[in-house]
């Protein structure tokens, strides 16, 4: 299909396409897509003011009520997924599976919210005192801000959206500059659930298109109590402060640096298919990207043997063939990016297979690349820092304790995963002395996390939580009670005052 | 007993009294009682150091063992808590059951900290994939600080440290200046119960002594991933983000402005006993303090008249005696700004009853004032600034959505109540549109909590949770597993990549 | 609709509707409307080995996968609920709205249950023993029967089947001989998902219709490990020892004799409507009906006098019609029991409003009866036996302690409900001085559970819970794991045992 | 120390050692010790009423109060361990260790309960209608019955009654006939927590001591809705349905067969290691004793000459001397039926490895054998069979499939384990398809269970849990609570009723 005709199914109108100031290129082939319209920044406000409105209304719809609007939004997702998935490879550049996996992924997290709709678990409690009840239990906190990157331009809105209406929150989307037409095109989805849903209050879904000064208004906005932002640690580093000091809660989902341990008990065909996707997958631009590998040295050089024989068979080229495997990096900024990095590699002693640039056989104007595979000698500054691109560094190591030490001597936490057939090594792993990231998987990779667990990571990724388990408690404010129903007043820890 | 005394029988030492930098001067009589030894700025990244030494050996403890040492800091507590409440008493100006209430607190907050130690409950989550497993467990996350204020000089260190040791995590206090002695007696039961322990690592529970400089070393230092601060708003305001920039976690206990909404059909007697105990406990010095009253037009002048008899008639003076309910401020500085908030309240309209320095009947040199009464015209500046003394501001209301609103228009968000027999009030004030606090009680006041709950609030209070309930996550770093024990590599979200 | 029509639309075929030998008549009229084919009891032994094969298979399937199933099935009940809940109506005799409100309740739990999925958490947890890890994690059980009674003729099923299904176990249903039809409709439902899904196990979702040998079968068999069964508390006597005896786990929810306390500060419109729908809805026919209203004295009289007027409007008639509100009794059987309960009644001392047989405005054939109050003078065997009808026995009460305890003096223990505006009085009911039924309410009558919630009861009711909360562990098995990964054998308990 | 100095030191007076008419012999020696009183069947009633009284008043004590009971019987426990270990070696016959660790038992859930005690979670919970509020608290239920077996002789009343009496249940205590001793040395340590804790109720913790008729009148009595009973299947196959039948609550835990499954891959020291705690300790008189070993053939015949070297140099002997690690079986008659055991299994074709008896240097007059291994050709009916003698049974397997089907293919269903390091073999065993058992352990045997899970197994073993993880709700009573505040009555469902 073409542009036209992708974004033409996802209904995206003329006007929506043209006569805006923010030009949209295709990375498949750097083609300018449309030219859409972007949030007056002084609109701000008004924007803001209409969510704290809407959460005036919303707040007090039962939850399973709210969870309704969210399953119509699953619903309407399931009948979309084709067309949104299109444009999701159209705009961000990812294989037609990983775009349908994403919006997959988008139906999921609504069906767990709808489950949790009815839920909301908060807790009754013994009481010291007679006569008295506790309880805690979770309220809606108000506007949630949700800041997107464009590599996973639609799921992340989905996994903030459909916990925060369910919790009773409206949502303001700023989605990133690269990606406003999925953006768009997922707000068509949405609407359609709110008309059929009925009586939602007016802006309680809101769409912000627009650069930093957008950003700014929600980071800074007493007014909205929660800031979901996911993109680069050096933002994250810069909205985490500025948020917690006019006492709102930011959810930080930032940069990954994350391993594989590969030890010589792993099945060695599996860890190769493991690495190659997790690598190699969205073109190595998911903050899951496997970026580090660490493989005992027994096995080392046979596993670079057969990743690089792995490598030079991956279909690379446009992202809407169903054949390929490898689409292009976001653009070409992103590729001087990783060939800077190759070159400093090399400048530390690294041996680098493949990274080079692909001009035939792919669509002109994109940013083509062959993945990277760089041997070091140690975990050098370069290793350490997150690319965001197919590059991945192997290092050796001798024991265990060895290779935790260098998977978690990096400033991130995301994720992280070992390969091994033993259950010593696996447990270890897992333990309070392993892997110091927020995902530790055993023999899969590092990417490709399910709705059901808690997202996100430690350190410099953030410490924010998203999706599944009670991750649904950071769009929540929490509530102690106690209920005297006694003609009593008995003070805590036996204290006496009497007058 | 003489201040000597009671510092002699808590174990302190003429060494330890004396010689040091730090003036501590008692608020009963404003005596200074010691020259305590400061640390040194320059030895914190020492002490940092020797903190994450510790963590490494005290993670890999286990959680019950761990609970072990916690459970003998209680015994220990149980056998020391005249001789500590005392020292409460003496440093802080406490009254002598406040100041045994408080180590009743340290010792209730042992006794549940035991109790989860045996939990530290994760979850094991169904996986979408055949033959894997999904899992979420909590891991010790590091050296926490623990910087506590004047007014609990004991308590809250032990409701951090108890659920911090159960997590794995060693300690490092900065006890208030004006508190030092109260903190050395403390670490003289806890190396009591290190003793019976036995195998603790060195440097597990480090106490530091000094001003600012100490408390930025902890604040800026990227090896306390933990700092839980107690104190003023302003200082939160300050502390939160710098632990945010440099991707720690910061739980912040900052300043209330506590409110109750007296109800036509409340039980008043038990209302007026409520308030006075919550109004002037502690002389108005605890952050749950009452320190907002939003009586109903019908009965707020029946309300204000028992309220001034009950006033008149507390006894004041030194809290070492037993009969004695309002002690001394903590300072002349605290009393100054008492009467300055109560010109400024009367300027705004307000009628003052009370709020006069007391002379007579009580310690030469101490801080003595009546409680007063400020009926306010509506809720001022005045109204909306926490004044760390006995001033309860009094103000009318006609609906209780009117009353609701007065009371969640302050910034800060700490505790509230309500007294009403009526259970469509009393359960209005605990919904999603009611208060908005991280307390919220019905006929007890806002102080008191018992440690079953978790204690906090939202807005400028700072958003942390404390003692009870799931607070012990705080604590920790939550790390999601995938556990992959078939011989297949199926993606999530039915995303496919074959090569 | 003719019943014909009815059946018809609901897809029923000619075959499955004659040529049986299980006559099914319509409460509505009385009318045959059709001869269902039964199960022969010989065949229950494979019918069960299909199960459990269906078991070996579904069991593996990952819980989200199988909660595709349950969410299909409540996509297909969306679709059907007219159609489905006309069959309620039929042959249940269930005013329209009922029947429709039914078809919701099992859309509900789907929708729940679906989210239920990706959790069916279980605990990860501290061990004492270094390099050690506990967990506890739950596992499908088995076949589960699910015998329901012709008053819930679906609802029951649904909620068993979506927890079941979601669990991982297979169920075979045994409907009321008396709603064969119904099930037969809900089956061809079920079917359509099954086909979506695609891959399910042969004998996951299986039919039985037949009298007491069939149900003996599920009953006695070592392969049907539970056994859910809804009814009489004669039956469930029955079944819940024979289960137990052969290792099997009985859920039972049986008899309710479910009361309300009107104090005196009850919105007393509000407890009238309540009253009316509790006690009339479904013809008196649901296990959580409105059996005995324990009125304070004060307004006890005012209270029966808005009743019988309020009685007397109701329109009693054809339940497909929309603006009737009491249809049929389910056959003559059941009104000649009611009618001899009034009559022991009143021999007992009891004055009894209302009561008739209704033979003029209503189709021939149906039992129909104007709905009864019996005011009595105390709680005698008559009041404290579960007569299936609309009989509201009355009584006084002059303290709350003696309302309480005539509440909780019936061996019953499903569900009970107070009216009062007073908080103290809600909350002394809700405590565990208070209320003795698996379900208490405030200002809503004792019927009508949400799904949320676990629903069942104490006593004689059974002790099963069925629907939300955690009542989904009784449809599994619990595992307590300690997994080893260090290369040591310490012991609990500090037990040596060294050769 | 003698027989009489062990009495003493435990405080036991001859009023209570004799005049009775139940002999108590140690089987040390098979000397009688004590003539025991027993309770008079006739004063059962009265006991289950005072129990009745107690629970009245017990229900509303607050369970953090309740736990403070808890907490001075676990000080008392520790002062007391040593006394109580020796009564529990000189009764039961336990080694000196474990007669130490079984108090060490009672102490750590003491510690559990008391943090519990401000726990007894239920849940708040998100109701589907506007001014609603839904939530499940957990009341006391009532007088618990506790039944306990020789073989554990105070750590199951305690484990029990620390729960009970934290969730505010009163206890009942009927030992074994063979341990009343222990009994009574325990209710001593009790009594003086009672009293230390000042105002529980009289009738609070019971002791009865008795037969058959003892047993009948708890497990028949409408008033005792609780009953934990701990012995063999044959007892639970009749307390269990005899409970369930008058609607009261069983706990059942009964007996064992419990495997071990021996992988290629085992760290085989550490396995012999495990096998002979788990298969010789407390002379193989363990509810969770290993009774079967499954062994891969590859390493078989190996391990089996590891272990005979093994069980050849262990210590036989009198109990009380701290070498001996195997005392004496529990009486002659035990020893008869192992001996039988023996003979039948050699009869089906297995070779016996020791299981002699032991006459020289060993207590004469005690049952002392030396511990047997069985290798046998297929899972026979002795196999299936458990005895309660230290015999393991020795089986070859291939596969895992097949090992687990052997593993599950016994009527009980409480421990397992595997020793592997393979961490597929490991997950496989602990997954859905795996152990069929309530505790499934990883490379430790299966006995020796920590109390922070919950304890009890499936099928014959009845389905009982005690101890941690939320075993406690077996001990209370669940109510679903829904609050309506608002002046509406809408109906769950959607359903309209207006008249």
């Amino acid at each position: 299909m073409t542009h036209d005709d992708i974004l033409k199914a996802a209904g995206l109108t003329k006007d929506e396409l043209s006569g805006g100031t923010l030009a949209v290129h295709s990375p498949i082939d750097g083609a300018e897509v449309a030219r859409v319209h972007e949030t007056d920044p002084a609109d701000m406000p008004r924007v803001i003011a209409k969510a704290q409105e809407a959460f005036k209304a919303w707040r007090t719809v039962p939850a399973p009520r709210r969870g309704e609007l969210v399953r119509l939004l699953g619903e309407e997702l399931r009948a979309a997924k084709e067309e949104l998935g299109a444009v999701v490879t159209l705009e961000a550049g990812k294989i037609t599976s990983e775009g349908l996996g994403e919006v997959q992924e988008m139906i999921d997290i609504c069906d767990f919210a709808v489950g949790l709709s009815r839920q909301i678990y908060g807790l009754t409690i013994a009481s010291e005192r007679p006569g008295h009840r506790m309880m805690e239990t979770w309220h809606p906190l108000g506007p949630c801000a949700i800041i997107t990157a464009f590599n996973f331009p639609v799921a992340v809105w989905c996994w903030n959206t459909a916990l925060a209406l369910v919790c009773g929150d409206p949502v303001i989307w700023k989605p990133s500059e690269k990606t406003p037409l999925t953006a768009i095109a997922t707000m068509k989805i949405m609407d359609r659930a709110l008309k059929r849903f009925g009586d939602a209050p007016e802006g309680l879904c809101q769409l912000v298109i627009g650069g930093p000064a957008i950003g700014e208004a929600l980071v800074s906005s007493k007014d909205v109590p929660i800031v979901s932002a996911t993109g680069s640690t050096r933002m994250g580093g810069i909205v985490g402060p500025k948020v917690s000091a006019r006492w709102g809660r930011p959810i930080l989902e930032l940069g990954g640096n994350n391993a594989m341990i590969v030890a010589p008990s792993a099945d060695l065909d599996m860890a190769v298919r493991a690495i190659v996707f997790s690598a190699v997958g969205t073109a190595g631009q998911r903050c899951t990207t496997l970026r580090r590998l660490i493989a005992h040295t027994s096995i080392k050089d046979d596993l670079v043997a057969k990743l690089t024989k792995a490598y030079a068979s991956l279909p690379i080229g446009d992202p809407r063939k169903g054949t390929t495997l490898v689409g292009p990096l976001i653009d070409h900024a992103s590729r001087d990016r990783m060939q800077a990095a190759l070159e400093k590699a090399k400048s530390e002693g690294g041996t680098v297979h493949g990274g080079k640039v692909v001009a035939e056989g792919v669509p002109q104007g994109g940013a083509y690349v062959t993945p990277a595979i760089a041997e070091m000698p140690e975990q050098t500054d370069t290793v350490r820092t997150e690319t965001f691109a197919p590059i991945l560094y192997v290092m050796g190591y001798e024991t265990l304790d060895e290779a935790i030490a260098i998977q978690n001597d990096v400033p991130q936490g995301l994720s992280s995963c070992i390969f091994t057939l033993n259950m010593r090594e696996a447990e270890a792993f897992l333990s309070a002395a392993g892997s110091d990231c927020g995902i530790a998987n055993v023999n899969i990779g590092p990417s490709g996390a399910e709705i059901g667990g808690a997202f996100g990571g430690e350190k410099e990724t953030g410490g924010g939580r998203e999706s599944g388990s009670d991750a649904w408690k950071g769009y929540m404010r929490r509530q102690t009670n106690t209920i005297n129903y006694s003609a009593q007043l008995p003070l805590a820890q036996g204290v006496k005052f009497d007058f």
